[in-house]
C-alpha cells in the first residue's frame, strides 16, 4: 500500500492499523509531511509495520517493483483518463494479479486526494461505492474498506453450528407446562378460549426453541406452577 | 446504528460520517461520555446526522423498536452465549432482516467493546474477519467496514466499458511503421533478426493497443521516421 503526500499522523497511523488488521505488510510512503510521518511512527503502541514503512520522494520509485498500480479516488464525474471500477468487481482484479505479482494500491493526501500527475501513473482507478450526498471518506476508512474487500471470503465457513431445535416431545411437555400455569393462574376463566391446547401447542412451535433451554423453560414453569397451587392453598 | 460508551469524540464523528458516506441515517448513542458527544457534536463540518443523534440512558431503550438487534465483537475465545458470525455471512441476515423491520448495529466503547450485559441484548453478534495477529479495530474503521459490508452490491454493473482493441488492420500499419523505424535506426543491422517482420508483428499483437491510441503512435512513429531519415540525409 501506498500513501502518497498523507499530512495527519493519525491517518498515517489508521492506515497502518487497517494493514495490519487484514494482514498487510508492505506500507511505502511518498513525499510525506515529515513531521508527520515521524510523529505516526513515535506514537505509542505505533506497529513494526510503520517502523518499517519506506518512504520515497517519488511516486515512480515507490511502485517501480510492482507489475499493477491502482489509485483509489472519489472523484466519479470530473473527467478521468483511466478506467473507473467499483470497488466491488476492481478487488476482484487486484486479487487475480496479486497470485502473480505486487500491486500497489494508492491513496492520495485527506484534502486533495491523488494528483493528476499520480493518476498518470495508474492502470486504473478504483472507488467505494459511497452515496452521491458524500462521496469523501476519511482516509483511514478508506484504506480498512479497501483492505476489508480484498480479503474478505463470502465462502468462509460460518463456524457457528445452528442451535439444535426443540424436538416435539420436549415441546410437548412444554406446552403441557404453560398450560397448566395458565390455568393455575385463572387466565383461562378470565379470558376463555376455543381449542386452547391447539392454540398454545402453535404458540410454543412459533418460537424455535433451542433444545439446550428446554430444561431451563420447564423447571421455570413448573416452579411457576408450584408457586401458584401452594400460594392457592395459602389464600384459600 | 448504536454507539455504546464511546468516549473519543473523533470516533463518535468518525463512526458518523462512514454512515453518511454509505446512506445510513439513524445514529443513537447510550450513555456517551458527555464532554466528547458535546465535542464531536460540535465539531467543524460535524454532520446533519449527528446533530440529530440522540442519546438514551439505556441500552434497552436505545433498542427498544429494534427487532434484530446485533452487537460487533472482535473477542474470538472468550466464551460467547450467542452465536457469532462472520461479516459477509452476518451482513446477509441482516439486509434479510432490513426489508422487514428494524435492526440495530450495536458497537462498544473504543477500550472494552461491549459488556456483557449489553450483549445480553443482542439476538447473535458479529466480527470482521481480522487476522489472529491483530484482531483489534479502531473503532471509526470497523463501523466503515461494516457498513459498507451491508451496503455492498456485487452485481452492480461495472460502467466502465472495455477499451475497444485496436483492429488488425491497424495493428498492421503500426508494425509496418515500427519495422520502418528499426530499420531507418540502423537495430536491424547491428541485430540482424530471423522472421523479423513475423516477431515484430506478434510483439505490436502482445501490447492489447487500445483502438483509440492507434494515430498517437503511429504519428509519433512516423514522426521518428522522417527524423531518422532527415537526420541521415544531413550527415550523409
Amino acid at each position: 500500500m501506498v500513501l502518497v503526500a498523507a499530512r495527519n499522523p493519525l491517518n498515517i497511523g489508521a492506515a497502518a492499523r487497517a494493514m495490519s488488521n487484514f494482514g498487510f505488510r508492505q506500507l511505502r510512503v511518498v513525499k510525506p509531511f515529515e513531521p508527520s510521518f515521524r510523529e505516526a511512527r513515535s506514537a505509542v503502541g505505533a506497529s513494526e509495520l510503520l517502523a518499517k514503512a519506506r518512504d520515497y520522494a517519488t511516486l515512480a520509485q515507490a511502485i517501480g517493483d510492482c507489475a499493477l498500480v491502482v489509485g483509489t479516488t472519489a472523484v466519479r464525474h470530473r473527467q478521468l483518463h483511466q478506467p473507473l471500477r467499483r470497488l466491488e468487481y476492481g478487488a476482484k482484479l487486484i486479487r487475480k494479479q496479486l497470485a502473480i505479482g505486487r500491486v500497489a494500491l494508492l491513496f492520495g493526501s485527506e484534502k486533495f486526494g491523488l494528483s493528476n500527475e499520480d493518476l498518470s501513473h495508474c492502470h486504473w482507478l478504483l472507488r467505494v461505492p459511497t452515496c452521491e450526498d458524500n462521496i469523501s471518506m476519511n482516509l483511514g476508512q478508506a484504506v480498512a474498506v479497501c483492505l476489508y474487500e480484498l480479503i474478505r471470503d463470502p465462502k468462509a465457513p460460518d463456524p457457528q453450528e445452528k442451535l439444535k431445535l426443540a424436538s416435539a416431545r420436549e415441546l410437548e411437555r412444554l406446552t403441557g407446562a404453560l398450560l397448566d400455569s395458565m390455568r393455575a393462574s385463572g387466565y383461562l376463566e378470565r379470558r376463555p378460549i376455543s381449542d386452547v391446547e391447539d392454540r398454545v401447542r402453535r404458540l410454543v412451535r412459533r418460537l424455535q426453541l433451542p433444545a439446550q433451554d428446554t430444561v431451563a423453560w420447564l423447571g421455570i414453569l413448573r416452579q411457576i406452577l408450584w408457586k401458584l397451587r401452594s400460594g392457592a392453598e395459602v389464600t384459600s
